[in-house]
């Protein structure tokens, strides 16, 4: 990975769709130094949608002002930028580019409730009328109260939850390109307004607008357009049962499981080897199960990461190191790569007061309600 | 290519999208008697807005048992089909897969008018209110104008588009599976109704529901697999400007020219050795655009192979096989799967009364009005 770009995030930003994609992506071109592309996969989840526009690819190729080069538009829901730095590791990969450019570009903030549109990354066939929330909300329900049973307090899980808020916001405070650059207090995270069930608004991320970009070339080449270039080690994708009530287990994210297996066999790594992790914390709890999936914590037992301090800076894995999807802001197909960005700082040394040690990361990204999953390793 | 799989097209198919795609996507694994893949790649362009459906490649996954498999989602608007088809191949290519399906899957003859949704793959920041066929008929009327200024008659012109129609019809009738099997004699063709400008019904391929897919493995497992493995030599793609009304000289495919040159740099042959040529005859002026920019005429010669009867089976390059678009029917997403899967059947054979000669053919795929096209080769 030689080049990266973003746009700060914002709940609207005055720029067009292609306006805003162009800069992050120009920005990483840039930063590699490169003007010609082979490859440009564009990933947006709620264009056609909300802008009445589809073809994203070749818009923002159009937008460069690169013609004749592939471009092509991924989506995985939520996950869609991850699908689209897939594409361009599969392109470099296989022979076919040597420069590929995956761009990720979101405008969802000025609508007045994305939420519907949002909730057609569910099975329609099965889970017509439920929502990301209503899902989310049940699944932290159960996870409640499993924990309970076996004799948790309430309060003990409302206080380990909270603190996956309050990390995001504590590493959002320093980065001036998020977008809640407020300070959340553990206090107020854990009496937060509840949204449904045990959810409450600190477990959700905001909607809003974005665009980030990462530039791939074949390693070989890597050297001579950056002093510091990144290892996109493992890139690898696992599907679950569509229907959440369908899932043999649903606090079980088999498919973060499939996937981070699969990259760790790939990396030839073991979770003991990861420094810190971008994790999809657009709902706290798709975070706690994630860091269950990925074995960082066993099943039921990832909420207190939170109580221990395993995920603020300077804990033995650190998350969310520039405000994740919480507090840097979700706009949904941009969000994967905001968080591939962050990573190359971070192992390039250029994290500023983000700076956390390492250089090893894990960053997931998921569809849906745990439906698809990408995981995606960086070395330096 | 060891498998291939497709449903008879209708206008509307009383299946739901998924069980429309599973159905397609199982005779294809059954075909090449293969029942684990490692990745699907869907191609679908309106399930969000027809049936609030996204989140395609997940949702065929599970519809086929395949759980923790990679699923993804590509796209290029009416060029999806061939997106997910280099996905695959890029899949395999890269080492990622052994075994990557792409499934194309389309829902959209029950709609009252898909036109506007169709529209959101033009440039809405300049060609808002434009349709695909408002362009169209002006690159027909332009044509047809240069045609005349060097003293063609449009009686002869509109006889040379005509063939392409007629063809188009002589071979879907052959085909159980086309949508529109019914004969077009070239005198109605030539007096088809006009829909604006030069362009005529006859021009124009019909709006209905369908869904094919292939199977693709790594070359040296493909015997295992298939008795007859059809080899892709080529993928490739290529953006032209997104607005038309930029491109220098809108009645040159840049797309098509830049995407087919490198696909017979990859393959490492010349237009002399295509056999036959499945081109995307959305609208007849687009195949015999294509035609001159992938080499088989010169510029503003392309209507001729009509006339010369070039186009039709035992010409010099048939065209459109199995109905092409026109006959068989665009269903957009599914579209090109269908190509490749008619591809496959003429390369092993297997054409029935569509059987043409040959060892080599060309199919392409085109996103928009020519913006983003994709081509592939394939011999046996």
């Amino acid at each position: 990975m030689v080049g990266i770009g973003w746009i700060p995030i914002e709940k609207e930003n005055a720029l067009s769709l292609k306006d805003m994609g162009v800069r992050a992506a120009r920005m990483a071109l840039e930063d590699a130094g490169v003007e010609m592309i082979d490859a440009l996969y564009a990933s947006n989840m709620l264009g056609s949608e909300l802008q009445g526009q589809k073809h994203i690819g070749a818009m923002l190729a159009d937008g460069l002002g690169l013609f004749g080069i592939e471009a092509l538009q991924v989506d995985a829901t939520s996950a869609s930028g991850a699908a689209a730095l897939r594409a361009a590791w599969l392109s470099v990969a296989s022979g076919a580019s040597d420069f590929a450019l995956a761009v990720g570009v979101e405008k969802m903030g000025s609508t007045e409730d994305a939420t519907p549109i949002l909730a057609r990354g569910l099975n329609q066939e099965e889970e017509k009328g439920e929502t990301m929330v209503t899902i989310v909300s049940r699944l932290m329900d159960l996870y409640f109260k499993n924990a309970m049973r076996s004799g948790v307090s309430e309060e003990a899980m409302r206080e380990g939850f909270a603190h996956f808020a309050v990390n995001s916001h504590q590493n959002g405070m320093r980065n001036p390109d998020a977008f809640l650059k407020k300070e959340l207090s553990l206090e107020s995270a854990m009496n937060a307004r509840v949204i449904q069930g045990p959810l409450r608004l600190s477990d959700c991320s905001p909607v809003c607008d974005g665009s980030a970009a990462v530039l791939l070339c074949a390693s070989g080449m890597a050297g001579s357009f950056s002093d510091h270039p990144v290892q996109l080690s493992a890139s690898s994708c696992a599907t679950d049962r569509f229907t959440v009530g369908r899932r043999r287990d649903p606090l079980v994210l088999s498919a973060s499981f499939h996937s981070v297996e699969k990259a760790y066999r790939q990396a030839g790594i073991t979770p003991r080897d990861i420094d810190f992790f971008e994790v999809h914390d657009a709902f706290s709890i798709m975070a706690v199960l994630s860091l269950e999936a990925c074995g960082f914590a066993e099943r039921g037992k990832g909420w207190r990461a939170g109580t221990e301090g395993t995920i603020y800076p300077g804990g033995k894995l650190p998350l969310s190191t520039f405000g994740g999807l919480k507090s840097r802001g979700h706009p949904v197909g941009a969000t994967a790569l905001y968080q591939a960005c962050e990573i190359v700082r971070q192992l390039r040394g250029q994290a500023g007061p983000n700076q956390v040690e390492g250089k090893t990361a894990l960053m997931q990204s998921i569809g849906g309600a745990g439906t698809t999953i990408l995981t995606h390793i960086f070395q330096r």
